[in-house]
């Protein structure tokens, strides 16, 4: 491979990422596919691994698979400020989706090492395995036993293949019965900085480069089930009709209408339905459909569902069906925590000249589980068209130096806190992305 | 089994059709299903013949696999007046839908058996093996192989087993390289006169027992293709959503209300609809539904038609979404003979006593493939609640009584006519019910 060495930080950390989309590196042909612990698992922990050494550090796999690299401070053995993102990818995923995290604590740790410069604390990256639960139907694996919340493993567990955590951790070289070995102890990480792609379109709409994670949003999911009655699609006149399809769409603007009406960061969405029977030629008789609401105050999101159940029963009511709204989940908002936000924020504004934007994450993040470790900020980057999960996602160049600039900048003020800010009980395992 | 022989012809027909709704007359454990040339259908045929005997047919299975008794006429060998409907059914099928208009035919023939009445033409009754398309993918097989319009059997055609059309009718005995045996000669029928219930809710709205059908409807089926953005529901802010299933429940609404705002006969429904990606926390990129437009009238059939494509334009227009509107299949409407019609109407003003009620049928019926080869009329009977291709169908005997007195009075003034009116060229082969 052709030298490196000599480019921007933030040129290099994006044409890794690309380089870490293609070939050994991938599970799936012609697109992007890295599941924790496969064979193109391996190849990308070696292989960021061999960076992490170019950038100044030494590297380890840890008990749950991750990467880890370390940059001492000016003395051995320092807590650390820990630094990381995913290196998992979705099916068909894009290239920056948790990698660009993990190859922008690199050039952190590369320009301080080009610099011979160190610090009070150690400066360590993480490449998580497992946040998007893309080989077992859970995600955040990794992180939780960093965490130190995952002590053992739903033994019940199992991939497409039908192998068991156990067993893809064994066919790695790791013994599932020693993850929680991976857990960080108390007082050893001073905080937690990730930066990832906004996966969302506000930057983008704005034109900025760069945003600050104010929290990740309180979550609801429901399922709603509406029984109409089925019937000849020929035969049935439509004013005798109790259509079960057609009092979902009407459910479905309701969500939309509602959506847009509330708090700015709150989003309701329908993305999975089920029409039965579901023939060209019969009126539904049921219909089983998603509902996903999210906020970044709990208060916003109930009081959306709220209105949305009155809606879905004056619907059922004008329209002689039925609607069940069942509560399938609820997650806890998670703030990010707010003094090494302010340090993150104050970087922000140095780098961009002007203050930073506060967002809130409507998806989860790495950052979320870690906040249980050490005080945790998160950084958004522009992304094209707010596109990920898929392989048009796509980052400037000069966003991805910008970002580097905001880090470095971060690290060079960072002090350790000791923050007041409780660590977040309420999050269930198995937390969705 | 207990004679019926004293049994009202009505409350008979009813009870004979109950009695093939079970055992050995349907090949589903806890519910009817009677594909053509199987097991059940077998059994069926044998019991019919049986029925035809005792009501004093001859009988015999033709080259289709139909069941056809014959009551000869003063002279042996005149043309003959045709009674029927189909023995097959759906999976998870009502007891009445087709078989009823069979036994009803079969009662038509005992009344006028026991009097010993003849008349100058012969009468047959027909059971059709294939009307609803239940084995192979093409509805009407049989009543298609007894117009003429059956030469070859599309030899693609496969059962849910992998079986042929040619693989099946051989294990039933017949050959299918000799369907067009099935064929009756032009002159050979002076009529053909079907029973059926209506499949739809407006003769019991009215508090009808019966109607008389004005035609089969003009139909057209569409494929409705919206794309739209994909993207995390979490992340992507409610105003910068190109959602393709909030489109489509406009689309659904847009569409109802044009179904309900044109003829008073026409219908427009969506009753398949696939949502892609299809996850509780992706916003829709792709939604891919189906469309049934119908009316008694063409023109009213394709300005409803004309009206959605333009209101799908404009919530393309409107959402940012691109919207495919593709048409997959017209079928012309199918008049009734005008005069058989009359002379059915005149009967069943006699019987109740009131003018006979004229509707189009929203369902295709075998009596529309029938009507090349014949002038054909049809009777509606009430069913419960509009119910049909459901075990929950039901019908009332006194309704069936009159029905089997309004068949008899038909008969009694029946005269061959040559109708005025052409034959349907315009309907491809395999149209659905």
């Amino acid at each position: 491979m052709v030298s490196d060495e000599a480019m921007p930080g933030g040129t290099r950390a994006r044409i890794r990422c690309d380089i870490l989309g293609q070939g050994a590196f991938t599970e799936m042909q012609g697109g992007l596919f890295r599941p924790w612990l496969g064979p193109a698992y391996r190849a990308t922990v070696e292989q960021v691994g061999g960076w992490m050494v170019q950038a100044g550090m030494t590297w380890r796999i840890d008990a749950a698979g991750n990467v880890v690299g370390r940059y001492e401070g000016t003395q051995d053995n320092a807590p650390s400020l820990l630094i990381g993102s995913h290196l998992d990818s979705v099916h068909d995923g894009g290239r920056y989706d948790g990698v660009l995290g993990v190859m922008l604590g690199i050039e952190v740790v590369a320009h301080f090492h080009a610099l011979d410069v160190r610090f009070p604390f150690a400066l360590e990256v993480i490449g998580f395995g497992d946040e998007e639960g893309s080989r077992f139907p859970v995600s955040m694996l990794t992180s939780q036993a960093v965490a130190g919340r995952l002590t053992e493993i739903d033994p019940t567990l199992r991939d497409r293949a039908g192998q068991s955590v156990a067993q893809a951790m064994s066919a790695f070289g790791l013994d599932a019965a020693r993850i929680a070995d991976a857990a960080r102890k108390p007082g050893e990480t001073l905080g937690y900085l990730e930066a990832h792609i906004e996966q969302g379109p506000v930057l983008e709409a704005e034109g900025r480069a760069l945003g600050v994670v104010s929290g990740i949003v309180a979550q609801k999911r429901f399922e709603i089930t509406i029984e109409g009655i089925a019937g000849h699609a020929g035969t049935m006149a439509m004013a005798l009709r109790h259509d079960a399809l057609v009092a979902a769409a009407e459910a479905i603007l309701a969500i939309e209408r509602i959506g847009r009406g509330g708090a700015e960061d709150l989003v309701a969405t329908v993305g999975r339905m089920a029409v039965l029977p579901g023939a060209t030629n019969v009126v539904s008789g049921r219909v089983v459909m998603s509902l996903d609401v999210r906020a970044a105050l709990a208060a916003d999101r109930d009081e959306a569902a709220q209105a949305i159940g009155a809606e879905l029963a004056a619907i059922a009511a004008r329209r002689g069906v039925t609607i069940g709204l069942a509560e399938m989940q609820a997650l806890a908002a998670s703030p990010c925590d707010p003094v090494v936000t302010r340090a993150l924020s104050n970087a922000v504004a140095r780098v961009t000249g002007a203050p930073a934007r506060h967002l809130a994450s409507g998806a989860g993040h790495d950052a979320m589980v870690m906040a249980d470790l050490a005080p945790t900020a998160m950084l958004f980057l522009r992304c094209r068209g707010g596109v990920s999960h898929n392989p048009a996602e796509a980052v400037l160049d000069a966003d991805v130096d910008i970002a580097l600039a905001a880090m470095v900048a971060f690290v060079e003020t960072f002090a350790p806190v000791c923050p007041a800010s409780t660590p977040w009980k309420n999050l269930p395992e198995g937390t969705p992305a």
